[in-house]
């Protein structure tokens, strides 16, 4: 593992959250909780997974310290374990919030959600920016709290600038998630590249229906009974990114896109309030073209 | 309208419903309203549907006798009226079950079901025959009730003869409504045709997500988040047919493949007894390629 | 019924919406739909209900003009139809909004949500006030969009006098709905009786289950496994007025109070939206201790 | 712990769940999941559980024997282990079908679906004896499949012998859990005592809403605008016994009673089997008032 993907400092207090993944054999359970008994941590929450299909085992484990806590240790002794299981891992300091980028095109309301359950306290992130590729007065009456708007308008011929600025705020700003909060602009292959696994998009459908432009259209022009929304991991491959939250709401004939619009949205806030919820616990993971979401 | 959408005899009293579509204008609820009363016929529920697109108006009433009833006005008159507007229409007497064929494959959970419901009273069906492809041993612990049971297997040389051995039946038994619960076989574009407008199948997916062959192992592959099964008219376009009723059940990364299928058997129980219920109360009503579910 | 609630000028077109309820009896559809015809009016929506068990008849008709409207006739005939059927009876142009003061405690999630909601568009509502027992300071970070913010704190000897503050301004801004969003005061029965039918709460679990203080600690406590929340009418009878609308969300042994209070914002948030749609939609109908909502 | 509560032979090979709780302490998890590893057993499923309000820890964890496993000393070595933390604890080996006995009254619904789960091998239970306290006449058409069938009537007189009756079938079947799938008889004190923890019954509403008889009834006098049903473990305190399971159906003002019995029907199914479902895979834990139910 690299060094930036252990966060915060493993000499405070507090609990921690550490997820890793490696070839499934025997003893791997035994292992982690032994080493964390050992140094002093004990284990508050822990799920596991077996993925058969891939032979992979994947877990998350919670703990807090406890007498004889020996925090100058866990990163050394958790390194040489995983190099011995050949495990992919992170440690995440549980009080620190994830520094997130919002990106947002004309439609707000997942923009205008996120910052609310920010500002009461219920998520746990760092909005360290806010990139829009429409000027802030389309956004009037959204109060953006003092974080940082950077308006980045977008066309053809200047998408490949239009990225490379965006990485740029991503790398200055130390941003772990940006968050496609209705971004209505299809990410190039080499970004959605760069932003691998730390990124992630709402689609305003029940994937995989609907795929593509003005899915509350189609589904309107299908007459499906119920719509959807979904949140994704962002890959090159266009709305078939890992899916990490999806849920539904029903409609009748009576329903006019624009209805659907309209209940889509609530549908749409609280998928991608989740998703970005279980990203920033280390609840949602990366298993090749899925995710698993440990949940309690 | 055929006299063969006149259901049951005019001359009884009891509920009965009236369905209705047109080119819209204005009027139509005075005229029909008017009619009814003149008729001595009281209405109790009325649900009717403008269709901006089509331009076409979608009306369900039902009503029942009070003082003054004239059921041997009722036909005549409402004809009268049909052509006047340009209607098609049906009047079926709520009292009078509908008559089914059910057509099945190995998996018997939506026969069960479907057989369950008949048997307590909960659906106003009257099923006049089960078609299996398999032979009734396949169906060992199915109390079939006395219904006849016609095994009629089906290969790639003997389809079309099977097909008009199951036209045949349908005829026979004065069949008004077929419903393929969970029946493996494609119909033909013939058969498609013939059935049109009486035909329902269950769907073991989310439509449009995952048609075709062994849904859940494809939504397994993708790894969606929720699964659902579809209810639809049958046409000859393949999981295309307007849709009447969908449902979905939450699921997560551990679920294997069974776990989906075994979750789905709930779901498609509970959405093909939905669409068929529909189907008797006048409720379900075409509408080119989607359908109007008049609910209350 | 009073002018007060014939809503708008007749002499404007567009779309309007009459409900209506009387003793049931043959003849009101054709009587309401024969009468509307002869006004120059289109029947677009039509939706009624029998109540067999109090012998009510309850209508929601939505009409628009067309050729030889004459909507100068409008009030004083479907006023002279009224009277022979002894209809209470309202009409309300749909393009004018409900006038709505909004009443707020600590807790902003509702309120904030139906201010967006009406920014966007949404909901046909005109906030004419913002009412709190708390200081414009606690709600920092709320943009009021210019509504006229009320801080009238209430204790136990004061609260007399601020409800008729209340009542005061409910009569000066032409209120027509009161919505309790998150209001944490019980309405004396004097106030409760002033505003019966036009004043709509949210009670943070699905009612009749924890009634009371802290619901969702009561939840906790008792170990259910879906929790929820409920709209309803204001009545003297705290936590017994005539339910709107219900919604729930799944929990989890593992879930704390504080867990369920977050998972509740989400349901209370989309609860209330709908049923002060509902009711401005005038979909929502009180019928004695019950609601008639009358959906598509 | 009982001898009794290690079901199986630890001789034999497959997977097996363990079950444990004690007095929360650091050291719990690394203590079992080394142990397990030493002998030969590889851990394929864990969940875990801090109760903060007791101080209680609770685990479940599903293993599979690998190379070098030592089923001779499974029992005594966690026996050892389970005496140093002063833990509760079962295990249970996976293949082998829990003993259940089906209780039932008139209503046939969840035993008739009970059954079919069964046979279609989606629920691991191993029916061992159906009790009724109405004559086998009553289910016609019900196919009890060689289950043994114990018409044992009740009246106020009989109930002590009866439950004498009931109790003496359970011991004699080695009946591991009872299950009231719509027994309407309140069971004794004693009774509920002598099947703590082994006894589940499906309440028809969503509780705490109401309770005692008649709960359709009572929530469409309510008029609520959902209904549900609860699955609980059986104690002497009538519809207060711990939660496993519940959930819900929308309802409107037009539906009748009877309508809410019929859709209730379709809750109760699902409740009931899923509770089953989680009792015989050693997800439903008993904890005070409340239940621990680990999911995936």
């Amino acid at each position: 593992m690299s060094a930036a993907s252990v966060n915060g400092t493993a000499a405070t207090g507090g609990f921690r959250t550490l997820t890793l993944s490696c070839v499934n054999r025997p003893g791997i359970v035994a292992a982690i909780s032994h080493k964390l008994f050992e140094l002093g941590a004990n284990i508050t929450e822990a799920q596991q997974f077996d993925d058969t299909e891939s032979g992979k085992f994947f877990m998350r484990v919670v703990f807090s310290p406890f007498e004889g806590w020996k925090p100058e240790r866990l990163i050394p002794e958790i390194s040489a374990l995983a190099a011995e299981f050949g495990m992919t891992w992170t440690i995440k300091e549980n009080a620190r919030p994830t520094r997130v980028i919002l990106m947002v095109s004309k439609f707000d309301h997942c923009l205008v959600d996120l910052l609310y359950r920010w500002r009461v306290g219920e998520l746990a992130i760092e909005p360290v920016g806010i990139i829009a590729n429409h000027p802030a007065s389309v956004y009037e009456g959204v109060d953006f709290c003092g974080i940082p708007f950077h308006y980045l308008p977008v066309t053809g011929s200047t998408k490949a600038v239009q990225e490379t600025l965006v990485l740029q705020l991503v790398e200055e700003t130390g941003t772990e998630l940006v968050v496609l909060a209705r971004y209505m602009q299809i990410l190039s292959n080499e970004m959605a590249a760069k932003l691998s696994g730390r990124c992630i998009n709402i689609h305003h459908s029940f994937l995989p229906g609907f795929k593509g432009a003005r899915p509350y259209h189609q589904a309107h022009e299908r007459g499906v009974k119920l719509i959807g929304a979904t949140a994704h991991f962002v890959t090159h491959d266009l709305d078939e990114g890992p899916i990490i939250e999806q849920d539904v709401e029903r409609i009748s004939h009576a329903d006019t896109p624009e209805d659907l619009i309209r209940k889509g949205r609530d549908i749409e806030r609280r998928v991608l309030a989740r998703a970005v919820r279980y990203y920033t616990e280390q609840r949602a993971i990366l298993n090749g073209r899925k995710t698993i979401v440990f949940l309690d």
